[in-house]
């Protein structure tokens, strides 16, 4: 059942020791997300925690600083930032058909919760902060700054043209509210630690160019991890570089995973669905950003998506 | 003689054929800046054109769409995003010493226009816009997508510490007003021109770091573009590289020109002061970014810019 901003926040007065779930290999919005709801909640008088699947990243560790850790058995379940529950990962065995709230701003969003705040904006951190308000919580700075912070990491620190007047306006406000802007960029977006600029460096020498060029791909190796002593949890900031390059029209990261498996982030313009071509392949996202998983090695998970890309491209 | 916004609007509404200067090597900010004030000097029905001293780069082409040329003798001369003279580059020995009225938000501006509207904002647009507003022009789509420009691209779309709450609100009125944001920005950093992206990655092959890896220095030569096919134009994006890696506090980019003499992009965090390393070699800009020229080759600019950075360092 899909809900509103008000009538999320009267089920949540309603509840006590709330479990918060992000989506697995957490991102900015997902752990902004949550420990902003997290932080809300706890100022209301409510249990509440925090979990993933994944690591997460060390960039992030200021969204939960001053967070007591609580033990308590869930009553209440809440998935934020999460669009189908395959991306809950390996929580997904745990928490799977058991999800009391979802908090999303996926298109793709497939109403596994009871019940569904779905608002299709850039960031689920803006649905959040229109919830925390409606909570009546006084927004701190830490709240602040996980929300700016989802706000920032999901639209490439308001680049992409999922970015509305609306958006400006929710940064102003959490600016005002003590989000400190130019230290969380800083952070999410102009720090390379030298591990991901060796990384970042191999990475772009692997880019080959498919369909005349419309199809760029970045692989990555476990061997390119060994190699430059990075790991996976930096590789979110390359999927943006492929479809960096003038006349590319779909942008394509392979991941290597330690099982030989792979990891696929989608990149693509309007003139491309990438949750579609995301979808057709068994995974989900928005229509310019989207991921999915292959049981199969790099090369033959690229030589499938290549034919579906050229499919796809050859419509147009 | 330093004026307010109110009293600017008043100024140019008194003028007949004005000329707008930008300054050299102009960028999103100089331009949209000009660009926005000519239209809305047209709106009002005054005669009115921007010239600069530099090729304008082909992606800024939108920002002069649809401005007729006019030819006229200029009565009233405005310099805009022009913090020095010098920054006039080739105007500078027409127009030196008879600028009447400069709009700026460059804390070093030396006041060498008779009158001065400056505003230490984040974007010259920024002010712009008020200045606009002021002048009672309706804004359309394309004064807004001028000054949008001049926003995202002074701000590194919206990245730096100079972003504020009110930089924010304006970007948020502007997409209102019409800027297509999403596309402006895919035009200023999406898209990287094969030949740029030939360039970039020499740079970062050129990368070298000194003072205990403090100062990283990208260098651009003659060669890299005639290899690559690139220009002077495409380096714009170049010098944010030098300051990403972990640990650098101070990234230098040292472009060679044509007569081997080189210009140098300066980009610092807060310990370090950018203008002040630049107004040392005779240059200006910006705390955290800033320019400056030096009349000899690039390996000596180097040993001086090292020289003078171990000793500003060596102090902190």
């Amino acid at each position: 059942m899909k809900i509103n901003v008000k009538e999320c926040a009267a089920v949540l007065m309603q509840q006590e020791d709330i479990l918060i779930l992000t989506h697995a290999h957490p991102d900015g919005d997902t752990l902004g997300c949550g420990f902003a709801l997290c932080r809300a909640l706890l100022a209301l008088g409510k249990r509440a925690r925090v979990i993933n699947a994944d690591e997460i990243p060390a960039k992030y560790d200021y969204l939960f600083e001053g967070i007591e850790a609580v033990d308590f058995e869930p009553k209440f379940i809440v998935a934020v930032d999460v669009a189908t529950e395959n991306l809950l990962g390996e929580l997904n065995e745990i928490y799977g058909g058991k999800i009391n709230l979802c908090i999303d701003h996926h298109g793709t969003n497939t109403l596994f919760a009871e019940k569904t705040l779905l608002e299709e904006v850039a960031a689920a951190c803006e649905t959040m902060f229109k919830l925390i308000k409606e909570l009546g919580v006084q927004i701190d700075k830490s709240i602040a700054a996980c929300l700016y912070t989802g706000i920032t990491t999901d639209t490439g620190c308001f680049r992409y043209a999922s970015v509305t007047a609306e958006t400006f306006r929710a940064a102003a406000e959490l600016v005002e509210l003590g989000a400190d802007n130019g230290a969380i960029n800083r952070a999410m977006f102009e720090t390379k630690t030298k591990t991901y600029a060796k990384l970042e460096r191999l990475a772009i020498n692997s880019m080959r160019f498919y369909c005349n060029d419309r199809v760029a791909v970045i692989t990555v190796t476990q061997d390119m991890y060994a190699k430059t002593g990075s790991n996976e949890t930096e590789t979110e900031a390359l999927a943006p570089l492929t479809r960096q390059i003038e006349g590319v029209e779909i942008g394509l990261t392979i991941r290597e995973k330690s099982d030989k498996t792979c990891k696929v982030s989608i990149r693509t313009f309007e003139n491309v669905n990438a949750a579609e071509l995301a979808k057709y392949f068994g995974g989900g996202g928005h229509p310019q950003a989207s991921a999915c998983r292959f049981d199969c090695s790099v090369d033959e998970a690229t030589k499938q998506l290549i034919d579906k890309c050229a499919q796809l491209l050859g419509d147009k």
